[in-house]
């Protein structure tokens, strides 16, 4: 399952990452981390493991199942997101887990947790913890409103997307905020977690120390809300959601087809006049309620209204061709599958195929890959994923760590592992 | 305006970035950078610079105006968006504009460009002609398609939302796509395009060379997209989309109330409890059709309309404090301007006030901030902006590159400066 794009090296090789991390958003930062290079060690709760292994559907001997048959079947949430990650089992409840963790952390540059707030120093897993044994190290904490806040809670996507203002900011005016189809909370707020850690490693280089780094989902999405100028817009008398099309930039916004929808493109006078001749109807051009940008905007209602009336009449497929035809900046709106098939996606690694160790891929199962191409680096991930809970032990505690057979005799005995 | 968290010194501090970048995307990437300490150098045609300089509304000295009235008015998009930067002004399409910016490149460790794919080649200012003159050089395209891509045409975000399969997952079975409200598309990439620098920083350190990075906005948001297993979902027959609920997990989703809305999460035994109780309606936990979560998700449809029947009679404020007081996740949906003012984003820097560097700061209005926290380090933006183009002439070439009052002279005289 090797998807490097070659035989480069990848940038971060030769860096360790210790990831307490569960769920999406955590397990995200961390597949980065692993996609770009990073040695990764995921440690998991030697009885239920990450939560994300019991999210149906699964796969395995007998392709995909909606529920688990065999021991080897895989939730394609684990399977995609514990990629290039070596997996241990650790029970940070009972003692001597501690002492593990802080084995590990000595060896590492990098430690990620998203835990909720306070729970990791709870555990003596969290940053002081580990700073003392070692200086060095780059610790991040991820979390639903900041390692700074009090307040507990699982901090679900959904809650996050309410209250950033990215629900109420889509949909129509006078229609209800719109549930964005992807967990744009749970995504963001990784990504911002691997700029923290990369940063931190480029100040480690000058200083030599490492840190503490805290990025909450909260704070995330909402400074991807805040790039818009809400008050500027209210204050200018504009709308804060306008549905499928924005007026002010008309014709601008998505158009029902016959069998599905487009979007396009057509703000600046080229582009209006391209579209006009690809409705076979240049003398809109002509006429005064549509020759220029300030009364295209002012008659956008009528203006709409005509280019439903032609895009309805026609499939998605022709009128994409006859406004690529005049320049006019169009596309389908596509399906997440078809999306994740695009060629000029694929090609690049920017999705990967799903699959599991012992069984292959799986047809037409996509997931994320690393969106960016280096051209003195490959990106892609080890050949490795914990199948099962403490699956790496030996080699993580054994070979990296040099515990000896007693010592992990001792920790399986009293459950630590 | 510095926006800076204390004293600390920011992480990229010593790292200098020369930036082609305009409109959105491009600008973004620059400003995470200079956010997290990096001194970036804007690069901006002498005649009309940066596109978005001519975004209404301005802030000047009348305080918001619609039209540009002062010659030190400014777009509140380029307020927001040039923070921490030089601008020196370079018509790169003059002889001779090719040499400053090389002179440039030479004193720097990373360049930035979002032009459409190719141009930069072509207009001399590309990967090749910079790692010529110095092989140490990030140098990141930002583009719609990839740099790998023929195709030209300018990639707009709603363009890319309707291609990544983004559009298609929000919204409700039978009813049209949703245009997300946020550019997500343009605001994506510059994040991994971070990333890809960051790393390429990373590696640096190791091999002392540089190399070229190369990230799409099409890549970059069909990866978030392909985190959801959409073809398992559709092989387990579950819809792309479900709306404001998704009934697989139910109760959960966005729910009516009598002045707005609520997003709630009680898909677990003790939530979906914590819930009813909240309604008041303990029993509906004893009811067979909603005692356990199977029978909870069967019976979705005549659930949810009694959580409606509930909510709708309340306001927010009421539902919010009522669930919990039950430990119930819940969160108002609210409007993006609320978001922007929480005390909670705002004391942690995740947003910024918007200021104009000779008015100051505008009543309420916020802009992106950086959503990082350091331990060790501070983010935030050194007092410095482009009000005009070409503001930093001096500075940046006399005082950083040396260059002689007869060469200013001369390039002011043949327009390349």
């Amino acid at each position: 399952m090797t998807t490097s794009t070659a035989l480069k090296t990848r940038p971060l090789e030769g860096l360790r990452v210790i990831d307490l991390t569960r769920a999406l958003a955590g397990p995200y930062a961390t597949l980065l981390l692993a996609g770009l290079g990073a040695e990764v060690i995921k440690i998991e709760d030697p009885k239920h493991g990450d939560l994300a292994r019991e999210n149906s559907p699964y796969v395995g001997k007998n392709g995909v199942v909606i529920e688990k048959q065999h021991d080897d079947d895989v939730s394609v949430s684990h399977l995609t997101r514990a990629r290039g990650k070596y997996g241990i089992s650790l029970d940070l409840k009972k003692p001597g887990a501690q002492d593990v963790f802080l084995d590990l952390v000595k060896t590492a540059d990098i430690v990620v947790e998203n835990f909720t707030s306070g729970t990791a120093d709870r555990l003596g897993v969290g940053y002081e913890a580990s700073k003392a044994v070692n200086p060095g190290v780059i610790y991040c904490s991820l979390s639903g409103f900041g390692a700074t806040s009090k307040e507990g809670g699982k901090a679900m996507d959904i809650i996050i997307q309410a209250l950033s203002g990215a629900m109420y900011a889509s949909g129509a005016v006078n229609e209800p905020p719109v549930r964005i189809g992807i967990p744009i909370a749970d995504m963001l707020a990784p990504v911002f977690s691997v700029i923290g850690i990369l940063s931190a490693l480029e100040q480690r280089h000058k200083t030599g120390e490492g840190q503490h780094i805290d990025v909450s989902m909260l704070g995330a999405l909402t400074s991807f809300v805040a790039i818009e100028n809400w008050a500027a817009m209210e204050a200018a008398g504009m709308q804060a959601r306008t549905g499928l099309t924005v007026q002010r930039l008309s014709p601008f916004g998505v158009f029902e087809c016959e069998d599905g929808y487009i979007a396009l493109v057509a703000v600046h006078e080229k582009l209006a006049r391209g579209l006009f001749r690809a409705m076979e109807n240049e003398k809109l051009g002509e006429d005064p309620r549509y020759s220029n940008r300030d009364a295209r905007v002012a008659n956008a209602n009528t203006l709409e209204a005509l280019i439903t009336a032609w895009t309805s009449q026609l499939p998605v497929s022709e009128v994409v061709s006859r406004l690529e035809a005049q320049g006019v900046p169009v596309a389908p709106v596509r399906h997440p599958e078809e999306a994740m098939n695009d060629p000029r996606v694929a090609s690049r690694n920017e999705t990967n195929p799903v699959a599991h160790p012992k069984y292959g891929t799986v047809d037409n199962f996509h997931t994320a890959g690393i969106p960016i191409l280096f051209s003195g680096a490959s990106t892609g991930f080890d050949d490795v994923l914990p199948v099962h809970i403490g699956e790496h032990n030996e080699k993580v505690l054994t070979e990296m760590l040099g515990y000896s057979q007693e010592q992990m005799q001792s920790l399986m005995e009293t459950g630590v592992i």
